[in-house]
């Protein structure tokens, strides 16, 4: 039956694309427009920041399960109205793998894989479009694409210069040298940024308002408010739009949200999304005579991979998925001329489908009991510690947040009891726990303890488990669909995914 | 660097498959040869069992480490002489991914996945080629290729009743009715099967000598040796191959030993691998008439998956490439009538690249240290353990096998020492242990508490990480060449391999 969607879902998109021939089923016809040269007039290049196969099949499952989407829905404050169906990026017609790897580490970091993705050139961990040795900067996908006449947008939904939004327009040493990536966003000259605003807090020499100013000078509209943001349209010319409150965190500087927490830290005024950055983007790059390369990239689907919280996961990922949505339709609108192309940067948290504990069952429903992000209860859990509250009490924070406790499906059992009361007392500083600096690593990963022990038991009583807090070296799917989108297919390293569209769109 | 040798692979496997038009750049060619009819006269069909992209891509690490391809060799009693190159895996033009549930549960099993993958029908667990509700038999491809007169061959590395195998030519409700699927093999009529022979320790009516007799009554030729083996050829008739010392323990009953074992439990005159089998078939089966089918098992990179052990599971994924080898040099020499199929009928062990002890890092060539498998060692230890022996007798035997301990990289950590000591313990049946029933599946999963705790210790300080001892729902990759395989491309469900195989192949 499953199947039977699936090839239906599959055949469809198959017939949806035919005009264009990007099918593996019209090779024929699109390796003939490949061969007269007829080049993509408009690219949408999404990224999946931490991102592969597993979080991909745990999206679908998930959004399969009774109930997930309408609890969805309301978390998200029906800003999505997800029909339940499947992802959008299950329709894509090619399908590649790409290998991650850096220039000199196996397990890549988000600068040196945006680097090749931007570039099609490795590069060394840290470093951001610059070869491996920082001697000479790589000319970007969306430099090249701006050189040819078409107009260029960045959207994220974590600050624009995050390690993989900055990829595409600066070049610099090292991704924690924010100050240096504003000033080549500065000078990019590109059409659109959209998403979280830049880590100002960490310039040196520029106040945030300088920064703003320097931006107006460019000729820059920036816009922090929906009110404004509705309001931008193709004659805004150059424009940076932001969210009037980005998240603050230490972690999440000038990002979006989690999309797991818009109903509680955004009023309706507030929201913008990734979709709606997507959406605006199109109505301000759109023109008919040179085109528009446009990248998106979803980021937080990374943050919480870190932080091994697979709900918060799944929202980013349907975020992303709903804006990869926006670009499809504008596919079908114009699908002799649009290339649309989807990866993921590298897998994070190794994520697996499966957990010796449920053996080979699985209760994906069961994570619907969590309403919040990991990082906005563990900010709750580092001030509520103060207060030393009795474990009693903890438990029935849990149960309220994530519906852990009691006697149904999330019992706990008293393995796990023990592993949240161990997380209480070392929460606490309490000075029983005696744990190596190992343990306390592979137990918390230094997050807040009592969250992650949370996360992880929730996780773990729905089937999935988490082996790192950081990357790990997974292959990435490639999905593409539109003109020339065949070229994609087929098992290929990162710096291939460019280099393709590059060639495919006759960038010089 | 590495990008260009890809390429450089990927590209000449292009060139190689050029002839045949089975190209993600040539199919134009294959799919006016498609539309043409042109069926495939000659079918390779590999399965890894329990083998999806993070087995392979370990896989090639592994191969890539300074000084591993030696180590393989060695122990393999350089009976691959692996060059050390690239997996001819990575040669497949063409490439999709699968999704594997079945009928009843997101994480499906052999006999479901065998099923889909057979029969192109999805079914439920422990089913072996029927409907869901065990009333109808589903017809299989190798049983459509005979009717359609081609000569058709089973090879596997585990015992040839055994669930994976077993759904190309039984049809039975239970996996486990191993003598019901002895009277299928019986009457299947199929040209050849090769490799372990079957579970008739299981059988319950009929001894080992009256199966062997009723083979022989229906006209196949048994062979348990070296010799008789090397003596089969095209005109010996139907034929069953197996080796004269099938491994004997309860997991392993009728398999071909692990290949890392190879040095230790196999003299020369005993070795028959994997490849062999392969390659004894396309001579078995090959006729100019109708052509042949050959379904072939990677059965025993699914079992180092169970026991969570890397090397063996490495040895038996490059083993599987290594037969894969075979078809692809058959393909050379028939490219206009040749397709190969390969895939794995799920993932196994929630094997990550990446481990939250190493964060970042990675070290595939400690494993090297590991020279022997799970299954041999654990059996020692079983032994061992009833001598009663001092804990740092133990700390020897695991430097000897596994290399751990000592001062260098694999020096054992306080954490690592506490685990092992804990195992040692429990091993022994010591009464100061004191474990819930889910720490003692979580820690052991049921195997032998010292050996599976000191291949999570050895896995992890290379850099990965198992999260299960069951399978997961992890999508699986699909790699084809030849004829019609990118209809193979795209992102579908497990059965639509055999579909579209069965379509390729004017199957009725």
């Amino acid at each position: 039956m499953k199947n039977k969607i699936y090839s239906m879902v599959l055949g469809a998109a198959l017939l949806l694309c035919a005009a264009c021939g990007g099918t593996s089923t019209n090779n024929a016809q699109s390796n003939s427009a490949a061969a007269n040269g007829k080049a993509p007039k408009y690219i949408f290049y999404f990224v999946g920041d931490g991102m592969s196969q597993p979080q991909i099949t745990m999206a679908e499952k998930a959004i399969s399960e009774p109930g997930f989407r309408e609890q969805f829905n309301k978390q998200t404050c029906n800003i999505y109205n997800h029909d339940g169906s499947a992802l959008n990026l299950r329709k894509f017609p090619s399908v590649g793998l790409a290998t991650t790897n850096a220039e000199n580490r196996f397990i890549t970091c988000s600068a040196a894989a945006a680097t090749a993705l931007a570039t099609g050139y490795k590069t060394t961990i840290n470093t951001i479009s610059m070869n491996g040795d920082r001697t000479a900067n790589l000319e970007t996908i969306a430099e090249k694409a701006k050189k040819a006449g078409m107009k260029v947008g960045v959207v994220t939904s974590v600050s624009i210069d995050h390690a993989t939004p900055a990829c595409f327009y600066a070049h610099v040493e090292d991704r924690n040298m924010y100050e240096s990536i504003g000033h080549w966003l500065l000078k990019s000259n590109f059409d659109y940024f959209g998403g979280g605003f830049t880590r100002w807090d960490k310039y040196k020499d520029m106040t945030k308002d300088q920064f703003i100013d320097s931006l107006k000078i460019k000729g820059y509209t920036v816009t922090t408010t929906r009110k404004d943001f509705d309001a931008l349209n193709a004659q805004s010319g150059k424009v940076l739009a932001t969210i009037n409150k980005v998240t603050s965190t230490k972690i999440d500087g000038s990002a979006l949200p989690y999309n797991i927490d818009l109903d509680i830290q955004q009023s309706d005024d507030d929201r913008i999304v990734l979709r709606d950055f997507v959406k605006k983007g199109i109505e301000l790059l759109y023109n008919e005579d040179k085109g528009f390369f446009l990248f998106t990239e979803g980021g937080k689907i990374d943050w919480a991979d870190h932080a091994n919280d697979a709900i918060s996961n799944i929202y980013e990922t349907l975020a992303l998925d709903a804006a990869i949505g926006v670009a499809m339709d504008f596919y079908r609108q114009h699908p002799d001329e649009t290339l649309i192309v989807f990866t993921g940067d590298h897998e994070c948290g190794g994520l697996t489908l499966g957990f010796a504990g449920t053996n080979y069952e699985s209760a994906f429903q069961l994570m619907q009991n969590q309403v919040v992000s990991f990082e906005t209860f563990g900010q709750e859990m580092r001030e509520y510690i103060k207060t030393n509250p009795k474990f009693d009490a903890l438990l029935a924070k849990l149960q309220e947040n994530f519906g852990i406790g009691g006697d149904g499906a999330l019992k706990l059992s008293e393995y796990e009891t023990k592993r949240l009361k161990d997380a209480y007392l070392f929460a606490k500083g309490d000075k029983s726990v005696k744990l190596t600096d190992e343990e306390k690593h592979l137990f918390y990963g230094g997050y807040e303890p009592i969250t992650v022990t949370t996360t992880h038991i929730i996780d773990n009583k729905a089937g999935v488990e988490w082996a790192s807090y950081s990357h790990t070296a997974l292959p990435v799917p490639v999905y593409s669909m539109g003109c020339g989108s065949e070229q994609l297919e087929g098992y290929f390293d990162n710096t291939d995914i460019p280099n393709t569209m590059m060639r495919l769109a006759n960038f010089k």
